[in-house]
C-alpha cells in the first residue's frame, strides 16, 4: 500500500558491474533471499554505516573490510539481521566473506557482508555456503531488479531509481536501489541502499559525496522514529566511463556528480517513506527561519514523530493544535512562540501564537485529504532551511509490527 | 480498557477543602465538565506546569496569579484547552477568574484557572459564565469522586488516591485526583493533577515537595512521548491538621510527608499509564548502573517511545532485538554495549552484545504474556538508576486518536 504512483524503471547494465539473486533459503522460502554484487577492479568504494552502538556483525566486519582494501564484492541476505550475535555472529560474517572470496579468487576483505532482517537469531549458515556458488555463477550485468526484490523484508515493493548525465560528452550512468520499509529515521535504519554508477571517482571524494548525500536524504526520513543495527549505503564507481576523473565538487562535473547522486539518494529515501510500513500519506515537514540546522531538525523531528500528528495525517484530520504541540515541545529554547507561523501546503494557519485570521478549516481539510502535502514552519528566528519527510501511523503499521515475528 | 485492576476508592472529607461539579455543555453534554475547589483561607497552595512553549491561556494566567496571591479556588473545565487562542484566550481565561471572583467575593489573582481539550478552539463563555453561580452554590467536601469523573476527556475511569497517615499523633489525609489519558510524557502532557491534604505545611517547602513528587512520578511516565500545552500539578495543604507546621524533609515528620506525597503522585501518575489510550499493558522500565540520571533516562525513554518495542508489548512478542536497538540508540555516547545486560522480569536475556546462555523463547514469552511486567536494562558503567512507566502501543489508540476530534 505504497503512496503515490511507483514507478518501477527499466535500470540499464552499468559497465563493470554485475549482479545475481538467488533463494537461499536462509529464512525465506519461494523467494530470492541472497544477493551478489560484483564490482570490475579498480571501482571505488564508498560507505555510510548506522550510528546504533550495536552494530551487527556484518556492519562491523563490512567497516573493517572497507578500510583495508578496494572491494570487490557485495554479499547481501535478507531474513536475518545477524545483529546481537555475539562473537559467533563475527564469526558467521567473516565466514561469508571467506567462501565468497574462495570461489571468486580474491582476497576477503575485499568482500562486504550485508545483512537485514530479524535480530538476535544465529545465521543459517548452511544455507548460505550451499547458495554462494549458485549466486556467482548468475552474476550479469541485467540483473538489477531481480537484486532489488531480493534484499526485500517487509517492503511492498523494490525501489529503483536510475539517471543519466552527460559529463563533458561522455554519457554517465548512475543506478540506485534500496530497501527498508518501518525502523526508518534519520541515522539510517534498517535500511540497505546501494548505487552503482560507471563514472570516474577517487575512493576519497566518493566518500565525501556519500556522506554528504546520505546526510540529505537518509537521514532526513524517518517512519517511525527507529534506527537498526543493520543500516548501510554504499557509492560505487566503476570508473568504466572514459572521463577525467573526478576528485572534486568544485568543477562543473564535480557538481553536477555530486548533485545527481543528491538526487538519486533523495528519491530512493522517499520511496523508502512512502513505501513506510501501513502509510496512507507522504508528508513534507519543511521548518525554515531556524538560527541553525539544529533547531530546524529538533523542531521538524518533533512534528515527524510525535504519534499524534501521525494519526492526524492518517484520520486526514488537520488538527493544528496537535503541530503546535509538539512545536513547543522541541527543545528549542530560545523560540518566541509568537513570532512562528505555520502553513498547511500554502495555507496559513498559525501566527501570533494563534489561528490565522483568514484560516477555515475548509482550508486545512482540503490539504489533508490528499495523499501528499507539506507543513511547513517558519520559527522566525534566523536563516536555515530543513526538510524531512515522513508518512502517518496507521492501523496497518501496528499489524505489521505486531505480527513480523510470528 | 484500563490495565490491572483499577480500584475507585472511597475519598474522605478533608477539612478546609469544599468541591463542586457542574454540567456546564462548554463542549460535552450529559456530563459534568466544569469543576470549582475551594480551598480555606491560610491554605498553603504549590504548582508544576508544562515546559511545552505554547503555553495554554489558562496556564500563564494560573502561573501569574499563584505568584501574586494565596490561591483560594482552581477553576477546572474539559472540552477545550483554551490553547493557542491568543489574546482572546488570555483574555478569557482571566474573564473566567474575574466572574468567579465576583461570586465569591475574592480577588482575581486568587482563581486558578486550568482547561484541557481541544487546542485552537475559542472558549465557549456564555456556557462558562452561566454556570459559575451554580458551580459555587453546590460546594461541599464530599464531591471528590463527581469531581475526579468532571475533569476527565478520553479516560476511561476516574483517577482517585487516598492515604491516611499519622504525623506525631495526628491524623493526616492527603487526596489525590488527576486525569489524562494520551498525551502524557515527562514535562508532563494533557494532564491535570490536583492534591490536597489538612497538612500543615509552609508555602515554601510545599513548593519544594511539589516540584519533588512531580519528577518522580509524572515526570516519568509515557504513552506516546507527546506533551501537553495544558499540563499542570497542584499540591495544597490546608493546614487544619492540628500540627506543629512542616517545613522541610530534615525532620521525621518532614520525610514521612514528603514520602507519602511521593507515593501518592506515583500512584496517580501509574494510573495515567494503565488507563494509556488504547493501553493493554502497563510496563515497567528500569535502567541501573548509569553514570548519572541522564544516561539512565535517555536509555528508559528510547525504549518507552520506540513504536517497534510498544507493538512488540502489544503482540506479547519478548522481541529483545528491537529492545537492544533502541539501547544502542539511545545516544548515551560512553556505552559499551559488551556490558549491558537486558532483563524481562527476572529472566537474563542479553549479556555480551548477545543473547545470554540461559535464556529460551519461552521464559520471555510467559513475561510478555502478563499484562504487567519489567524491563531491566544495566548499563554497567555507574550507579544511578531510574524507572519509567509506559504502556503498549495498539489499534486503539489509533482508532481514539484518528477519531477524537470527528
Amino acid at each position: 500500500m505504497a503512496v503515490g504512483k511507483i514507478k518501477i524503471p527499466a535500470m540499464p547494465a552499468i559497465a563493470g558491474v554485475r549482479l545475481s539473486s538467488v533463494e537461499a533459503g536462509i529464512r525465506y522460502s519461494g523467494r530470492d533471499d541472497l544477493v551478489l554484487v560484483e564490482f570490475a577492479e579498480g571501482t571505488s568504494v564508498a560507505g555510510c554505516f548506522t550510528c546504533n552502538l550495536y552494530k551487527a556483525a556484518p556492519v562491523i566486519v563490512c567497516q573493517n573490510h572497507l578500510a583495508l582494501a578496494q572491494s570487490r564484492y557485495l554479499l547481501i541476505n535478507s531474513g536475518n539481521a545477524n545483529a546481537c550475535t555475539g562473537e559467533q555472529g563475527l564469526d558467521d560474517a567473516k565466514k561469508s566473506c571467506d567462501w565468497l572470496a574462495g570461489q571468486a579468487g580474491v582476497a576477503p576483505e575485499t568482500v562486504l557482508p550485508f545483512s537485514t532482517g530479524v535480530i538476535g537469531m544465529p545465521m543459517n549458515m548452511p544455507a548460505l555456503e550451499k547458495a554462494i556458488p549458485a549466486a556467482y555463477s548468475k552474476l550479469d550485468a541485467r540483473n538489477w531488479e531481480s537484486v532489488a526484490k531480493a534484499i526485500m523484508t517487509t517492503d511492498t515493493f523494490p525501489k529503483m531509481v536510475t539517471r543519466e548525465i552527460n559529463i563533458d560528452g561522455v554519457k554517465v550512468c548512475i543506478n540506485g536501489i534500496a530497501k527498508g520499509a518501518g525502523m526508518i529515521r534519520p541515522d539510517m535504519a534498517t535500511m540497505l541502499a546501494y548505487v552503482v554508477t560507471d563514472a570516474n571517482v577517487t575512493t576519497e571524494h566518493l566518500q565525501k559525496v556519500c556522506s554528504l548525500a546520505t546526510d540529505k536524504s537518509f537521514n532526513r526520513v524517518t517512519v517511525d522514529g527507529d534506527t537498526s543495527t543493520n543500516d548501510a549505503v554504499i557509492l560505487a564507481a566503476t570508473g568504466k566511463a572514459e572521463m577525467p576523473i573526478i576528485h572534486s565538487m568544485e568543477t562543473e562535473a564535480g557538481r553536477l556528480f555530486t548533485n545527481t547522486v543528491v538526487e538519486v539518494f533523495q528519491e530512493l529515501a522517499q520511496l523508502l517513506v512512502r513505501d513506510g510500513e501501513g502509510a496512507t500519506k507522504f508528508v513534507t515537514i519543511t521548518v525554515d527561519g531556524g538560527v541553525g540546522t539544529d533547531d530546524c531538525l529538533k523542531v521538524a523531528y518533533s512534528i515527524a514523530h510525535s504519534p499524534l500528528v501521525k494519526t492526524a495525517m492518517f484520520a486526514s484530520d488537520p488538527n493544528w493544535g496537535r503541530l503546535v504541540a509538539a512545536i513547543g515541545r522541541a527543545g528549542v529554547a530560545s523560540l518566541d512562540v509568537s513570532r512562528v507561523r505555520v502553513w498547511l501546503d500554502d495555507q496559513l494557519v498559525v501566527e501570533n501564537a494563534g489561528i490565522a485570521p483568514g484560516y477555515r478549516e475548509e482550508l486545512g481539510q482540503q490539504v489533508f485529504d490528499q495523499p501528499e502535502f507539506t507543513i511547513r514552519v517558519d520559527l522566525g528566528m534566523g536563516k536555515s532551511s530543513e526538510s524531512v519527510w515522513t508518512c502517518d501511523l496507521t492501523h496497518e503499521y501496528i499489524s505489521i509490527n505486531a505480527d513480523y515475528r510470528s
